[in-house]
């Protein structure tokens, strides 16, 4: 194994002390990296009221317990839907009043934080901005959970480095996204990357969660890689649900229906027995 | 999804027909395709009789039903150990015949299929052969069942392409094997691919076997990685056990010891019961 | 050719409408983009008004035209040195003025373009924030030329989307920046794209400038890389040049010293007057 | 640079002793690496006797002095072309004596060495095949100069270490070829990896070729890349060319017509001068 003791000097705040060191983050009333496997689910961008209201209540009574929703989307075109920037944020409130589920959305704008930070309980920093330093270090002066995307070919020593920027800042609450690497392979969007997740739960104890919506990009795909996700040490899952796939303003291709995640979370339910008996204690 | 029916075309003899098509292979008594999940275990090169015999006895009684054992070596290097050839062959037979266990081996060259086919139960086809046309060809010939590893940068489409290859010669007993691919992520020694498992499974009625040892190069994620691709659809794994892996001639640092493999089925066994209430029944 | 009307009819700004087409832009006295080849040349990190003055002069008298040095350094660890920041830039506005010479650094933060504008020549946008939609909004919305880095694993379509993004806001001032992509080799700290910048060239009337000192990470690459760039049709290079590579803050083995861009810029001289002779009118 | 000793001492014979060591490979009255620039050109495969005597008459007019064509073709699929076989050797055999050219052509079975070796003055060994051992020993028993293609995601050590197994059976007649490598980006075939050659140039004595047809798949790159590999100091360049290539049985997207060909050689004559003054000496 190429994890030699310079790698892991240099993660000074993220990585183990000790293979059973943990970091808990507790968001309203859920907990995460403290056993219990959390979903967060809901539409790519937020596109109306009724539309994530509706969205909300389903991922909800299937069992979902953080509400996502893009208000700022990175898009690589200018001439693509950029999301309801402002407005998105305060349908996202109110979706969230209304239904009762703890919400995350993406911040993309270092001058943003201060702002999406009042309306959501978790900050999400995307793939494109991993090593955005100055928004990294934003985000670290915040007190707000940080959900951090690995870059699209970030490797993970830089992701890794990546959390150690916003830890500086005394924000400690970082929770890892594995979401698909770029690779040769033109099949699916992304190669989740699952290896990445063993090994960064092997050598940090920051939580992971895990996105086989953008990670793959096939939807037929979500369901095994979620559960492989799961299997493999992840902490969560974050999921793209839309009221209607065929409409959606974004990649609509990998989000699952109401009916197709409410199967989800039966077939998720099924595998919890499992996580509860597993020997597995690993440590390098 | 980019699985067009141009591509579906192209795949005559690999591709589903209906959702529930599977090509069930046995090898002595042992199914693979048919829901049970078969783990083939053994050191990467054959370097004596006494430590083959060792051994297999060893992955026998921790539930291994196949044995994997290498007599032509693949090496970058022409002056790195290339294996025992016709001798390796010859202790893998009585290794098989003491124990009691079918047998795997890599063929690497055309002239030896016929030889080699005399000795073991399935014919491996590696990784850097997989488009070694005349090869696949070869094996095709045979009526022994194939491992068909993916080459290191292969899509999915090669892969299922290669094994067209072995069909059309008449040989329709192919196992797909997935054993890692080559991306930027220096961590790992490949990026074992469970994405390309789950689509071969909705694409192809072949079994597939997931080879996490060689796929990370990493002991730690061969267990981790094992499950995961249970759980994501495989049919069986393919592990590294080596009695001393500090002395291994090849790739001792991925092998795990008799006592890590034991372990590992322990672990593995903990899922089966999973895996019999799985609800999953996915189709393209 | 996989450039489909499509792909072509997204870059509404950037493609080219006739085959002849060319954006010329003007830096002082220099012209980018009109036929002449620019280098650009300095240390990858301002460190000091010594070290930046003496390179200055060095640069200058082998033939460079603009002054290359990072102020805002991003780093891929927050304990490696970040750059001295605005001293920095009154180091390279004190340097440029001394000397007599354009000036390029780079903008990592959207609060900074104002700041860093007042500075400099040209803004440089760096491959980590390729995809920093608001920084390069940001920066399409000021009158500089701005150097668009390609993003370490970017596809040429989201480069050219990138590229895009700054023009939508009104500054057609973009120079496209080739830096070396993120592959498996592990010989070369990334693998200097030529392909792009033939294929940029056909595409955009865009100016193409390449990096071969970060594209290659290796000094001895930087000579054969950079006159093949300009050969395959780049308008110029970006070189790092460091008065004491071993001691540099950044990036010193892959810095020439004076000495060694004194001979690089005297091997690329002898090929001026076979551009001047080329007979290539590609277009697609 | 991390080109560390251990690395060289595994090239026992394929790396330089010292910066001016090269091999000279003579090819009836061509000598390949000793300064002279060699273009090898033709079709991707023999098709007809026809096809091949005309283009063989039309590249040896433009000025190349090797003939291509593939007798034996690995293709992905077993329902494509596969090439014409021994009658393709034979038709290759009358169009080098009819127009006076030496030939190249590929050898993808062991068994059929000894055959081929018989037909033409070059073997060329693909990419599918760079790791193919038995292959390479084969090849490095006979008395022929050898085109050892780069595999398309072969690290270049690999690439040196297959051609130190040919080497190594007392073949030293090996010409490198770079084809172009796999990697994310989908606008091109392949990314045809320069940085490759520069540094090949400085680690060994060998000469190396680079096949700008397969290496990007694009027609119009073809001829500014192929400029910038021969000032990268390649010694040579393998194109392809096919009187009608909209009607070819393969690769027609990327072949340059016999004007086109003409056209590019006009253009590489202008380099020629240039190449005869450079100054470049680098070492490692």
């Amino acid at each position: 194994m190429t994890i030699t003791p310079d790698f892991l000097e240099s993660l000074k705040l993220a990585r183990k002390n000790n293979p059973s060191q943990k970091t808990e983050i507790k968001i309203r009333d859920i907990t995460l990296g403290g056993g219990e496997k959390i979903v967060m689910a809901g539409p790519c961008a937020v596109e109306s009221e009724e539309q994530l209201v509706r969205t909300a209540w389903e991922v909800k009574k299937a069992g979902a317990t953080v509400l996502r929703g893009g208000a700022f989307k990175p898009r690589s075109s200018p001439y693509s839907f950029q999301g309801l920037g402002k407005k998105g944020l305060e349908i996202l409130r109110r979706a969230s009043r209304e239904v009762g589920l703890a919400t995350v959305t993406e911040v993309i704008d270092t001058r943003d934080v201060e702002l999406v930070s009042r309306y959501v309980d978790i900050l999400q920093l995307g793939s494109r901005n991993m090593q955005n330093f100055q928004l990294l270090q934003e985000v670290g002066k915040t007190g707000k959970p940080v959900l951090l995307k690995r870059g699209m070919s970030a490797t993970i020593e830089e992701w890794l480095l990546a959390a150690e920027y916003i830890m500086k800042e005394g924000n400690h609450q970082v929770i890892l996204c594995e979401r698909g690497i770029r690779t040769f392979e033109p099949l699916t969007r992304n190669t989740l990357d699952l290896n990445a997740v063993a090994l960064v739960k092997n050598i940090s104890h920051l939580p992971v969660v895990v996105d086989p919506s953008h990670g793959t990009g096939v939807k037929e795909l979500v369901l095994p890689m979620g559960k492989a996700a799961l299997t493999v040490g992840a902490d969560g899952l974050i999921i793209e649900v839309h009221i209607d796939p065929d409409c959606a303003l974004a990649d609509g291709k990998q989000s699952l229906t109401p009916g197709e995640f409410r199967e989800f979370m039966a077939e998720i339910n099924v595998l919890k027995e499992f996580w509860g008996r597993s020997l597995n204690s690993l440590s390098i």
